[in-house]
Order: C-alpha cells, then structure tokens, then sequence
C-alpha cells in the first residue's frame, strides 16, 4: 500500500559493509548509471563511469569519477552497460580490453520485439570474449538508486557463465535484492519483455467483463426504470445506483464463473470426438483456457460487490419507507397477512445457497494466490479448482434459480416481452452443468481417461465412439 | 480458478530459443515419456527415445525417432528415465554405457510404502556409476507437456552429484520452471511421496469438524424444531436453513478455537509436572499440536460463515414477518413499551465483541498464509499466533457469554431439560482461558520459563512443584 | 494459526536417511546445543559435543558423547557454535586445529548495536583460517529442535567461502528448512538483528493510529454523549459501543489513508521546488515514506471495522425501537410522510461509493500480500498503488461528503460549536486530492516528469519555475 517509490530511501543497514572496496565500472552517465552509481557508493563499493566525453558528463554521484571508456574497464572486473542498445557497437572495438570481464546488461527496450534477438544476446555477439549476464532491468530506476521495495525485491538474472553470474549475484544481494536465476542467456528476451507488461493476462477477461457489464446495465435500465416510466409513470430512477448494480454484478458473476469450466468442457468434448489427445486444440480454446483465472478472479470480485450490495439492503431509505409503508397498511386496513412457512423456507435457502456457494468461491480465490498454490501439491490443487469449483458453480446456479422460484409462470414478469436478467444469466451455467453430468457419466468418463492417459482410438472404434457422442 | 490443465497450451515465449541445440535422451515411449518429449522439443532440445521395440512404439512427436536404449544412450549426456520400476532391471546391463552420465528419475508410485526404498535410490544402486537425479515427478504429466501452471511451477530435484542436478537444473529453468533444490538423493524418498498426498495435515481436523458439526445440528434440531413441534404444536422446520445454521456455525467454531489452543496449555502444565522438557510428550499430543493451524483455520471459515449468516437476519422473511407483527400488536393494544438502556448497552456490547474477536480471527488467518509468515520473523509469529490468538479467544468467549446473559436462570431455557447449545459450547473455551491465566501467574510462570530455557528440576524440588500443581 | 511450537514435534519423514553417517560437531552443552544435537541426530547424523568440562555437562542427547573440544573439533569436519559471545576467545588457542574446517555461527544478542561487529565477523577474526558461516540464528530454539514450523522455514545463510556455504545449506535442508543465501559474512550482522525485531516498521504508524482514534474518541464523547447528558439530559452512553465506534473508524481510516498519499505529494513539490531529484529529502519525509504501507494496512484495518459495524446496524435494538416508534408515531398522528426521490438518490449513492470504495481498497491490501507483489511487474505494482489508491482515495472522501451533504447549512450541526468529526476527516484528503489535482495539470507535469528523469534545473530556470510555484 505504497505509492510509487519516488523517494530518495535510505540505505539500508543490511548493505552497511563491504570488507573489500571492489571497484565497479559503469558504461554511461545516463539517469541510469547515476541512479546505479549512488545506490552502488552507498553499498560500500568505489565506482568509476566510463563515457565518451569524460569531461562533460554532468554531476555524477560524489566520489566517482568519469574516464574514457577504455580507462574504465581497465581496472574493474564487472562492468555495467547503461547505455541504449542503439550505441552498443562503440564496444566493439573494446572487445580485447573487455575479454574475460563481466559485462552486466540492464538494458530493456521501449516495445517489444523491437529487435529480432535480445539486447544482452546482441551484446555477448559484439564482444564473444567476454561473460554477458542480463540483469537489474525488471527493476524500476528508483529501487535501483534506492534499494528494494515491495515489486522491486526480486533481480532475475541469466548468463551463459556462472562465475560471472555468481558475482552479479552477490552484488544484488548486497544491494539487499534476492537473486533468482533464469537460465541460460537465452532467457534474456523474457526478461527484456518483463517490464513492459502491463496485466497481459487480464486485457481479454476485462474486456469481456465490461461488455458483460455495460450490456446487462442497459438491458436493464430498460426493464426497470424505462419501463415504469413509460408505461407507469414512476420515476425509479433512484434504482440505478444499488438495486440496479446489485442485479448486474450477481448476473456477470454468475456467467464468469461458468465461462471458467465452459472451455474445459468443450476440450474434453473435443477429445472425446477426435478420440485422442494429441492434436493441438484451436488457437480460440488455447487462449480461452489460458485466462480462466483470471476470469474467475473477476467472478469473484463481482460477487463480492453482489454481497456487499446486499447487506446494505434493510437500512436502505426506500426499503424502510416500503416496509414501514406496508405496517401501516395492514394496520389502516385492519388485515394482517399470515406467516407462509414456504415463503420462510424458499427465502432462507436462497440465502443459504448464496452465503455457503459465496464460501466455496473466496475459498477458490484463496487457494489462487501464488503462496497458497505453490503450497498445494498439483492433486490438491486440481481438487480445490475443479471439484470444489462445480460445486460453487452448483451452489451459484441454484441460488440464482430459488431466487427465480416460480416468477417465470407469471406473464408481469416480462416486460416488453423481454426476460428478466437473471434468467439469462442462467443459460451459460445450466448448459455447463449438464455437460459435465455429461461426462461424469461412467461410460463417458471411462473413454476420457483413458484419452487422457494417452491412449488413441484408431478407426474401427471411432465410429462406435462417434456414434455414442451423437 | 482455473480448471485441471487439461489443455495442450502453447508453450510460453521465455523459451524460445536454446542455442546449442542439446540431445536429450527419454528412455521409454509411454505417455510420460511422449508429453515430456514433447515439451522439450517445444523447448528447442533434440530429443531421441529409448525403447525395447524401437520398430513399434506409436506415434512419437515429430522430429524424435526412436533408438534402441543402448544407441539412444550413447549421444546424449543426460537421460530421462520415464520406465516404471518393476521395469528398472532392464538397464542393469547397460551399466557400462550409462556410467558418468545423468540419469533423471521422474518416476512415482501408486501408493505410500510400496518399496523399502525410493525409487531413485534403488536406480542408484541398479547403476553405482551413473549419477542419478530425481527430478520433475512432483509435476502433473500436463505440466510436463505444457509447461509450468500455477500448482505446477516448482521442481524439486535431488541428487548427490552437484553438476549432475545443475544440469537438471537449467533444463528446467528453461521449460520455465523454478527449481528448489532438496539436497542428497535421500530426500527421493520425500519427493516420490509428495504427489499422493491430498491434505494429509487436514483430514483428523475435518473429521473433527464434520463430527462436531453434526452432533450440534442434531442436538438443535431436537430443541428448536421438534420440541416446537411436539410440545407447542407449531412447524419451525424453516428455521433449518438459517437459523440452526448459524447457531451451529458460532458453537463448533468457537470450540476450534479453544481446542487450538487447549493442547499448548496441556503440554505446559505436562512440563510443569515432569519438571523438564526432554521427555517426548505422548503421541496424541503431538498429533493435536501438528493440526493447530487447520483447526485455526477451519474455525475461521465456520465463523466467516457464522458473520454472513449474521448479517442476512435483518432481510429474511420471518424476521420481517415479526417486527411487522410486533409494531402492529403495539398499536393494537395501545401501549408502547419504553426504551431499555441496558438492553442497549448489552447488545451493541455483544456485537462490538463480536466484531472486534473476528478482526483478530481475521489477523490470524492472514498472517498463517505461507507468505505472510515467511515474512514475519520467529517472534513476530510467535507474538501474532499466540498473544493474538488468546485475546481472540477472549473476545469470543466474551461475545458468547453476552448473547447468553442472564438466560441461564430461566427454567424455559431448558427444554426436555437439556442446556441450550451455545453454554454447551462455552465449556472448553473457558477451561482453556482460566488454565491460561493460572499459567500467567508469576510462579507458575518463572518456573515454565525456567524449563523451558533448558532447565531441569532434581529429585528434591521434584516434590514441592508436584504439591504446588495438586 | 497455531500457538508456539512449544512441543517436541516428531522427526518429518523427510529427514528420514542420511545414508553416510557424518560427523558434526558441536561447541557448547547448553540448551542451544542439545535442541540442536537432538534434531541432528534424528536427521540421521551423528554428533560429539566439545565442552570445557567434558565430565559433567548434564543429560546430553542419548548417542552422543561429550569430548574436549580439541578432541571433539578433530574429527568433524564442521563445527556449530553453540556458545555466547563472551566465551568466544577459548577457541583462539585452537585455530591450528580449526583451521579449513567450517565453522557455523549461530549465536545471537539480546539487543541491537551490543557490539560494533557481528559475531560471526569477531569469530573469523579470531580464528581467520576457519571458514565462518553464519547460519540458523533467525529460527526459534524449538524450530532447532523440532524442524520447520510456520515462521520458522527459512535458513538464512552467509559467508566469505562457498564451499562452506554449500555444507551448512545441505544439512539444513536435510532438517526439513528451505536456504537463503545472504551473500558475503558482511551480511552476518543484518542477521544477528533479525530475531531481536518485532514489527519495526510498524510503530510509528500503530502510534499515529492510537493517538488518533483516542483523539477522535473524546472528541466524539463530548459530543455525542455529553452534549445530548448535559444539554438534554438524555443518557445516550451506550452509543459508545457501536454509534460512536462507527464513527471514530471510517475516520481514523480516511485520514490514514490520505496520509499514505501526503508525503509523495509533498516529495513532489519539493523535487519541483528544487529542480533536481539528486538531493535527499529531509529525513522526516524519507521517515513518513517508508511506512506508507503500515499506514494504508491499518487504513484498510479500520475501513474493514466500518464495513462491519455498519451491516449490523439494522438489527440493533436501538434502530428497530426507533423505526418501530416512528411507524407507530406516523399511525397515531395518522399522517404519512411522502417518498422523497432526492433522499434515496442521496443514500443509495452514498452506500455505493462507501462500497465501490471499499472494494479498492481490498484490492490495494490483497496487492500488497508479499506473494501478490512479487508476482507483479513494477509497473503493474506502481500502477496499482498509485493509480488505484487515488481512485479509492477519491471513492472514499465522496462517501463521506455525500454522508454530509447539507448537515454543515444547519447550525443545530454544530453542537457547543465544535464540528462534527467527519468535517474534521475531510480536511487532509480534500487537500490531498486537490494538490494531486495540480500536480496532474499538464504544465507541472511535464517538469515533474523530467525532473525524475534525471533532468537538472540550472539557474536562469530556477526563478522562472520558482515563480511558477508561488
């Protein structure tokens, strides 16, 4: 719950001592090398810039100095590039000063696939002779002159040599940042694309969330506060900022989570049909499987919405106006409605299939958070995110029906021929239900596991199993 | 939320490109072998299959041909294992050739304890010369095809040959997964187990919950609904759904909480008497001790439960049907009865209680989430698990005795005799709060401290504790 | 959620069989030495104590022996110091001996700053051919003995040599605990501090928070109950549990929640100010910046309390006496008061801010989760803490103008002519907002954007931008 690290922070004490002062080089006195300079000064190391004006280069941090390239590197074994990859090839002629030294690549790339090959890979093929390592550029410039913070803990490094990454890797520790090692230098490119994503896996479950949204909003804005005013008259326009959202979030929520298991489904139908399991599925169904936590995420925060909207129902103004409006009529009319047992059991169900499937669903989205799931061996995950999520998917849709009990019986209910929303809502999650009861049939499942086992049907018996599926 | 990874993915970009393009070898062409091949060449590695009958082993992916063992084994330096171990013998006699090389053994069992030794190891001793890691069999077969996926990200490997796993190592580094290294082949044992868990820690809890649970809607089934319905005549079955719900909720969880707690306290006062903490405690302590944190946490849940059932009241039918009820009788008789200050005070007490005791629970939770306590150090821990979790203790004990107030001296209370079920639920709570505090006592305490610290009292103090706990 | 690990938990599985019975050996007889021997040797090492007296050390572990400790470091390869610091010197007579030979600091001090060196770095000066390798301090005495509990998994680890390193690492993985390495023996002294900490960061904050609410709370005493006891002699004190709570809450939270934000904004305007980010803020700033998560956690503790105190309100006595009376005063007096459409626009906006509100600051704590942040991209993070917290910052204050609305019009507001509390909560984010505002305008954003880059105001555009300011 920081802002962004826009400060200058104190070393911290971890980095108090290094026994040695080692000397470091840095190729360039952008923001960058400074930035890299100081934080590296505070770290207990002596620093010298290397730069193609040596006399010109601005104010570096106090007790650095700037010398010609060459200079620089002499005497330092471990040399930063903080310069843009367009202006590597003045290295080149370096290449003999630079054999046998570690050249720390931080460099990182406006777009992606702007280049064909990493910038690092580029560098290790101008300078064969000396041990590239890729490191420091998924951090932000301010924890690099600052030390880590929250998503600036971790440096990811690769290289082709480990002494060299070894010695990276204890400078970032000193620095107070913990090391994961990614590999091979051909890891680069990944590391190079890091910072420049921004919530890739969610573009596509967020828009589809919006279009959801927008579109049953204005359904319903049509059905409940257009039509009361059209045709009686009543300005319910009030309506919009809770009775109406708390109709839209149950309903997106409701189709989410059953646009989670659809995919799965189609897949093992799809398996099922091509008797094997062998063959690429359609680019479509790839990608759908792939955001389908994040689609349930959004489930879940939509219907955390739909349980907060709902709690503040009873001290809602105009809920107290009706009820006490309701008192004083049984009251002026001298009648009292009796107790209805069925109206007291339907209502406490449809609570209680919402509170206990609401349950399932934070239960689902805790078992997602990256800690809890590494915990998990993948049998216990699996069972917590298919079983447990077609539970909550069952106790979802059920609580949608009660929630609907007989009202479809009844002509009022559709206004302007339209359908109630939450109607609609239960088309996708009926669907999905009845296909998995589907394929948890004893013959159906015994063919998939085996499918899935890796066994392929050859064409004698594909015909029987089509027939079967048709 | 996602589902079973049931799904050919693509494989992600970081691994993209391998340069030299490796050989690998994968002894076996079964399913295992066939995903993992397949993975692999996705990876950019070369891959050759060992087999029997290399003439007829299926369709292997494209661009792998299938060798005998001995010519498979020859080129490539490392070679997955993917045979099962009643079929190991098989390359007893290929000894001489494997010797040097890397054998990684991916295999599982069925079950727990089905061979005196892990399976790894019983490779080891098949081939001495050969270094043998055991690698990648904590990951689902769709892993392994597709890539890492969110249970499916860490690969333990072990082995006793330091390069022998550091090759293993990179390999899995750039199918994109992180590697934990568990240590020497010892730990096979370990790994080949971990997969055929599904909440081994969790199952006595459970149990527990789902006996206690049932034990109270039965007992308040008996008092709420049947005894209405025999003695008064009246049909409350409705109150099943909510109402006995959330009596049963707040009673088994507040008894999880005590019973966490319960057996710290049985092994001070068991440290106490013996006057040392040498001695092992008995077998059942242990076990208690080792559930704590999934009793903690599936109170959490039954109180989470307890709070939304909570905080429909105000909404359901039959509460709304009484309040209606109870103003219109008012007006009907003509008589208002007068605002009761205590009753105010007793109730908003009962609900801040409440409120407050589950904001601990919620700290409590939160900070067992693996993440949290990695960050916390061992005194922080401490302080939360402990402190913390007695004054929750407290606060709910607290809430419970407020709800019950002075209902006790009421022989209604009493139907067919029986105690109403939350005094039935106070009973462990308060033991375990009152033993806390004779251990708070600055005598008792000193002397725990004392043992614990390493202490051990002699034959003559002997006598003068045990006479102080009679 | 379990108490202290307090109990001799049983050997974990995975320690089962260390195949080579290795020898350690360790310094010191105390209760350090003995949890830690007795774990060793259920991990399948064998162990020999070295002691000053070897004859009468007390009740040792039963398989081991206590020696001298010349005879005992003679035939072990590594060492565990299990002695305090002050004794430390007995082992410069035995430096021949010790030498190449790794020796594994595990001491720690009670308090911080106790000595100007770590005692890992004093013990390799005393003894500079031995390899020191600081190792276990942070876990619990019972974690020694017992194996990895929750806080308890992680080994951190550091020193000069990394073969040394390498042995220390896999006997601790073999006792069941995960390594860190923390690079170079300089680090030893950053790990001596970590077990003395308990919440460092989060006093100033936790200090802040409780001279806030206390302010708030008489305040709010005065006014609400005092006022109405001494100028309506009215005895309204059991609003204190509830009323008055739900007031002191949101507003303590909405004022830690603006104070997240305040010190970024005033680091901006001094970095506008100044021209240049290459000057270090004062330290009270840098202070305010690093505890900016504590602050938003506790913001978010309390607007979690808010939530929870307001969904009870329906079922007070209190509320349903009032509602109850004012029904039963509208029959007597056989007057209706009409709906009022602007009344339920007001409130229903009103709760949805409240709740859409809320819902972001979920997303701000759920992001803040040390395993959340880690999976984020700096950008993704930055964007979330900043974009997003000035979204819900913004949500929140419009909750609680909307809850005001016109009440500042009515002098009958202004008891004792004191404002109400929730004008006093709007002061700091209002003027928050509102300098974010312009630091929003394109003009100043512009120079603030290339301030951060690096770029430096030189003089003759010092005055113009001073100017700009005023």
């Amino acid at each position: 719950m920081s802002e962004e690290p826009d400060s200058v922070l104190l070393c911290s004490v971890n980095t108090a001592a290094v026994p040695r002062h080692e000397l470091l080089c840095i190729f360039g006195t952008g923001d960058l090398g400074r930035s890299l300079g100081q934080r590296l000064l505070q770290c207990g190391y002596k620093v010298v810039y290397g730069s193609r004006r040596p006399g010109s280069c601005g104010s570096l941090p106090a007790g650095t100095q700037a010398l010609s390239h060459e200079a620089a590197a002499q005497h330092a074994h471990l040399i930063f590039i903080c310069v843009q990859r367009e202006h590597y090839d003045f290295m080149e002629p370096l290449a003999p000063q630079l054999k046998g030294k570690v050249l720390v690549d931080v460099s990182n790339n406006l777009k992606k696939n702007m280049y064909t090959d990493a910038n690092a890979e580029y560098l290790q093929r101008l300078i064969p002779g000396a041990h590239v390592v890729k490191a420091f550029n998924t951090l932000s410039a301010w924890a690099l002159q600052n030390g880590p913070a929250d998503a600036n803990r971790q440096v990811y490094l690769c290289g082709n040599n480990a002494e060299a990454k070894q010695a990276v890797a204890e400078i970032a520790t000193k620095m107070g940042f913990s090391v994961l090692d990614r590999g091979s230098l051909s890891a680069a490119r990944e590391l190079e694309d890091f910072p420049l994503q921004l919530f890739p896996g969610w573009r596509l479950p967020i828009r589809l969330t919006i279009g959801l949204t927008a579109s049953f909003f204005f359904y319903l804005l049509l059905r409940d506060v257009l039509y009361s005013y059209i045709a009686q008259q009543k300005d319910m326009s009030f309506r919009i900022m809770v009775s109406l959202a708390n109709k839209v979030f149950p309903i997106v929520s409701l189709i989410l989570l059953s646009l989670c298991y659809l995919p799965g489904i189609i897949a093992a139908f799809l398996q099922l049909y091509r008797g094997t399991k062998y063959k690429r599925f359609p680019d479509w169904l790839d990608r759908w499987m792939l955001c389908r936590k994040q689609l349930g995420l959004l489930a879940l925060a939509f219907a955390s919405l739909h349980v907060l909207y709902t709690l503040i129902i009873s001290f809602r103004y105009y809920v107290r106006f009706r009820l006490a409006a309701h008192t004083i009529s049984q009251i002026r009319e001298n009648k009292t409605s009796p107790f209805d047992t069925t109206m007291a059991w339907r209502t406490d169900t449809y609570y209680s299939m919402g509170i206990i499937g609401f349950g399932f669903y934070l239960l689902l989205g805790i078992s997602s958070l990256p800690s809890v799931s590494n915990a998990l061996s993948w049998r216990e995950f699996s069972f917590i995110q298919s079983k447990l999520g077609y539970i909550t998917l069952f106790f979802c849709t059920f609580h949608t029906y009660l929630y609907g009990w007989d009202r479809f019986l009844y002509p009022s209910t559709y206004k302007w021929f339209t359908p109630p929303g939450y109607m609609l809502s239960l088309v996708v999650p009926t669907v999905v239900l009845l296909l998995k009861l589907l394929l948890l049939l004893p013959c159906v499942d015994r063919s998939l596991t085996r499918i899935r086992q890796g066994w392929e049907r050859t064409d004698p018996e594909e015909e029987s199993m089509k027939s079967l599926l048709r």
